[in-house]
């Protein structure tokens, strides 16, 4: 029985020209796994081409619901930007595309998975990372950092002369990755960072500029920290994000042009056109600011942080990702209520919250005002919040030992006696 | 002689009722200061005011300069933003007025120093902590802590009785501070945190909706982290901030409307305009995520967010702030280069950076691509940097000790053998 | 029916005071509440004394294995230690005490609590954030902050106007507070930090030169990150950390002489007995040690540095305490094996460790070490690792546009062509 | 002209071999530099061997007080500890080392640096980084990357055929790293991490058990977080360090026996001396808490945190590292004064502190008690601090909408009317 190699097949040039590439190379049987994260394409043309570039078995897999579930969600409640902007879109995705090989490949009994990452980019790390954290008995075969073509000309040639069918008639402008959350566009003249971005570029949204005149304003209710109705109208995860992707791409919502740092150790530009997760990230932080008290906050942007920096880095299936995942949910139990959210030519902004669970003013319900907060005890308060600032005062004027000369305003020099 | 107090005087209801009250209660001189911090006033007449009130001598203190390059600019290489959403404007100018009055008291001989803050909010432990680190003799006098006036029906009702000058004659909606930084809103229907905020609110920029149908570009210099130049023009530090207030208020940039955590252990919501610095602070973080790496990034961050509880707590004047300068000082020495802002409706766009310092694709310019990055590499990357991960499966694979039952996709269980 | 009272009663002489004065103060029914958290004392000689006293009622409660269980063990398993010193032992203790307080007054209908700390510690934050945060409409009495007396001796002399039975017929040296995880002693001659404290401080473990010339050796098994076992025996959780204490006391170790930052703003100094919890961090850090991965010890820290500052604090019953709890109890999931200790004049030394999910070379029990680590990988990994640091150089390098002249070792310099 | 190698040479078994494996298979010049950077060796034979065995040149860099003063007192100020146990002798000593190598390669016109670390170790990293942010162009060779020898036996028996001289006539039990601040054992039987390590592995200290049996006091005297004096002399910043080697490894003092994570993904086990160093580092921090106040130690634990991960990375010559050690310059500014530290056993405890900068009780001097500090000002403080819970509280029982219904002491429900 020949070698069997699991192949994430997206139908486009690149993993076309592996599949056929893999098996010449490795005399293997090539199963084809396309994965639809939500991305705009025509799976069963995907998987007619994979049969047809030689694949001996094909899979599509519809992992949508498992993808906002178990990957956003969790991801929108940690509220982890990654460098302060990334929505993470691709990043959320790769580990369960990986998880999707790698059983795939247990049940074919397949010793190989195949991916088409380049070598200078983030991906191939974190396929990479869950295929070892799943399994470290596989084997992982990345084209683009074993085979000598350079360029997508080179890929055009092969191929020409292996007859393998692409529609790549032009050059393509921009390397592109698509799911439910977002799209992100590399390359094209974004090599260069003082160019502008193109309006052309857009996908999931339209440019500012287009948007319609009039603000549109949706109430966004949310469960323990998952948005679940738009507008009271109870919704599933996935059309609900795809409902407020419509809305959000409509009115420009989402889009950042931004430098990031790569785990690779370089530097790339990106344009992500995030509508719907933009809308969710920042209803979901308002309702937070109404829930959760000063200490909450502070400690949850570390963990929000280093949550981002995790799932940028594919290190999904880490015991320490897991223990931030639950110090989350800890958080997220209150984070239950409705925000108004305003949008409007590229703004989506909170302009009203509530919540059974509101910190806010809470107090005059129930207790007479002073009863909850006497002015008289911020006296007290500040003497001691001040105080190692007044003791270290005192001390400092010990230190000098010496009538204490002082320089004012106008320069001069007076002197307490 | 009898006892000075320097009183933090605005020429407001508040402290005009303040001045005559203290006068009355001790007997004491009334120095009246005001600091221009660029709010929108008429200083000749505040001054006027304070002595047809009863001060024995008023100063009006221009600290425009001083607070734009010793507050605002350390604050913003710091990237110091409270609990994500709050530029600090009040925050930054109460430790620069605490010392203008501290220098006063020294340069008059006053052993008192009085301020309007009431006792629910954080300025009252801004300008306290701050006299505290600078002269902890210095005695403080809070009258909101003190009197019985409750409301300000009884302020007026004391004007009236006291032939205070006062243009109360309507209810005052919003409770309002402003400086060159920003100008912040409370009270009014902003109490109500499920109400929105109202257009007639909006002093210093226009609403969203009413900014003009076309975009603005500017591209500012920085040097150091600090902004020197609009459109290649070279500015003085107010000037620049003016303009850009100017710019960005036409088109909407700046206002959130936000639930926070007081210092004090209560939320309050507020509505907060900074069309030049907000501006600024994303112009000046996207030229930073052009130049440092992904450590200084991250940890930087960390910093900003210290940073920004210290300046929002009032603990300017202490060893660890300044301690955190000296680190933002080092950061910021590279932070030079140009950004291109797009102002359109509310949306502040960095849209282009350069610089000198960028270390974006700097590899191309001189060495060959793969001297910099050869994709060969980063195998041997990824192998050690998912080891931890790779060991962990291989330990618990062993843990199991027995076959592996693999549950899949479609829920049945394949043996490996 | 008059009011009552719930006493956090110890029957030293400030709690009798308190007692008496309340009583007459408030013309209330004074419940006294003594709580059993493993100190050494005679709590039925306790108990008469509070009847003596003049309490209405008296609880006895032992609290010792709810406080191991549910207090130390979850502190143990964070790792938590206050500013890298203080194992927290009082700290701990506070909010499972002010809870039993809360619950007598639950069922014996009570409308205050009273307490007899000082002003000027921590203890009294502790007692009534918790107090607070269970019930905040029950009222809280701290005489301390109330009535008149200054020091010990007013309190001799009101004891002796008032017929309370004391034993204070000698100065008392030291503040002490004793549980079964620690003592500790505050003032005497520790006020001065020059001073050295004197060997008859010491309780629960004799002073370090005094310990046997020999050492004495232990195992401790954990399971999920608690301990389970000495040499292999099962024990309780109270029996088991008697019996640490025991075996720490007698070799010195665990003592600690600090200075520490109140959260009331000043310093104290303070020395702790910690024998058994003393030997218990040290041995569970070692068993994290051999178990978590670099990522997940690093930020684990945070987690700890976090969580003691809240314990220290007296946030016990806090959503973010509960979040803390939640991260530490995933990490905790593997954190299980052995850990022989050393035990010699002062020392607790970790000399052996293992674990069935022990990271360290397990690669070699079921790979070829080339397998799992191929030495080739290391040049791929410190090519992409060092990218920043490479490409910076380059930059400053063009930025120096011109032939590099460096300055070496023998201060000449070279020029390079 | 042929090409020119700059070894890191030692004089060891690798170092020899890997000099002529060098020299045959580049045909090259080899450069041995060896760094003096305390470790106990005869350098002028370590000279002389280098020359027989091949070099066309050699170098010995007294490279000790720079080592002191740029590396280990910056290190010692900041407080970094590796995974709260390692002080990182090795991890400091490996930049300046390779800086110098790069110093001789400017000097000497070198293209190559070639050192001795294996693949599977930090140091790699640390002296590759460095090379690397120091001159980008020069060009690394690692033999022990690329050779195909895979053993020490196999290096004995290259020897024996290259005349290479060699004292190795027995087993080396254990890899050893020494200089002025530690000596590292790694290897022989600590590969089990449940074995104990041998007495006879100590270099530098005593086993505890074999040091004297009277404790040794000693008064260290730190300048801006620099020690200067032992009881009361002023030393060099050399012969202090050696001072207290000798004072600290006769007491047995700083011996950790530890299992670590490197950055290359797994974990190692290694016992490390370092009894100068452990004594500095005690001292230093029971001085910082005497000075610092509780936010400055809070966050300079943070810094410290990441401090001791980049130097353990090697990344010294990084912009982070260099704003991180501006930081601590500030907060060490007032780290004057001076600790008693007791040495006795493994013991290093400070007893004693003092210091101009004191914040303890140094209110009483100057002021009166109650001016400074005045209990009534607690209740206050705490209104104010357990605020959130107190409001989160009145919420929650509000969200029962309900009779509160309590579960107490002995399980039963009493109603709250």
């Amino acid at each position: 029985m020949s070698d069997k190699i699991v192949l994430a097949y997206s139908g486009g040039l690149d993993t076309s020209i592996i599949l056929t590439w893999l098996k010449e190379k490795y005399s293997a049987e090539i199963i084809a796994v396309c994965c639809d994260a939500g991305q705009d394409d025509d799976f069963a043309a995907v998987e007619a081409k994979a049969y047809k570039t030689g694949a001996s078995k094909s899979y599509v897999i519809d992992m949508r619901e498992e993808f906002v579930t178990d990957y956003i969600w969790p991801t929108l409640k940690a509220g982890a930007i990654y460098e302060n902007d990334y929505l993470l879109g691709t990043s959320m995705a790769r580990p369960l595309m990986a998880k999707k090989l790698v059983e795939i490949a247990w049940k074919e009994g397949a010793t190989y998975i195949a991916h088409g990452c380049t070598g200078k980019g983030n991906d191939q790390v974190r396929f990479e990372s869950t295929i070892r954290a799943l399994d470290p008995e596989l084997k992982i075969i990345a084209p683009w950092r074993i085979w000598d073509f350079k360029s997508r000309e080179d890929l055009i040639d092969y191929a020409a002369a292996h007859d393998i069918p692409i529609d790549q008639t032009k050059a393509k402008i921009y390397s592109r990755d698509q799911n439910l959350w977002h799209i992100s566009h590399e390359g094209g003249n974004l090599e260069d960072t003082w160019a502008e971005h193109l309006d052309d570029l857009h996908v999931m949204s339209v440019p500012i500029e287009k948007a319609p005149d009039k603000p549109v304003f949706v109430e966004i209710d949310f469960e323990a920290g998952i948005p679940v109705a738009i507008d009271g109208e109870k919704l599933g995860p996935v059309e609900l994000l795809e409902k407020l992707n419509k809305l959000g791409g409509e009115n420009g919502v989402g889009t950042i042009d931004i430098v990031e740092n790569r785990l690779v150790g370089m530097k790339s530009r990106g344009v992500y056109e995030t509508p719907g997760g933009t809308i969710l990230m920042k209803a979901h932080y308002a309702l937070e600011k109404l829930i959760h008290d000063r200490e909450t906050i502070a400690f949850k942007n570390l963990v929000a942080q280093k949550y981002a920096q995790m799932v940028y880095d594919g290190q999904w299936f880490t015991p320490l990702h897991e223990a931030l995942d639950a110090f989350v949910d800890i958080t997220s139990k209150n984070v239950t209520g409705t925000v108004r959210m305003e949008l409007y030519k590229g703004n989506a902004l909170p302009t009203a919250t509530k919540s059974d669970y509101s910190l806010f003013n809470v107090e005059f319900a129930t207790f007479g005002a002073d009863e909850v907060y006497n002015q008289k005890d911020a006296e007290g308060f500040i003497n001691l919040f001040s105080l190692p600032m007044k003791i270290r005062a005192i001390q400092e004027s010990k230190q000098k030992q010496q009538v204490k000369n002082y320089e004012t305003l106008d320069g001069k020099i007076y002197k307490r006696d």
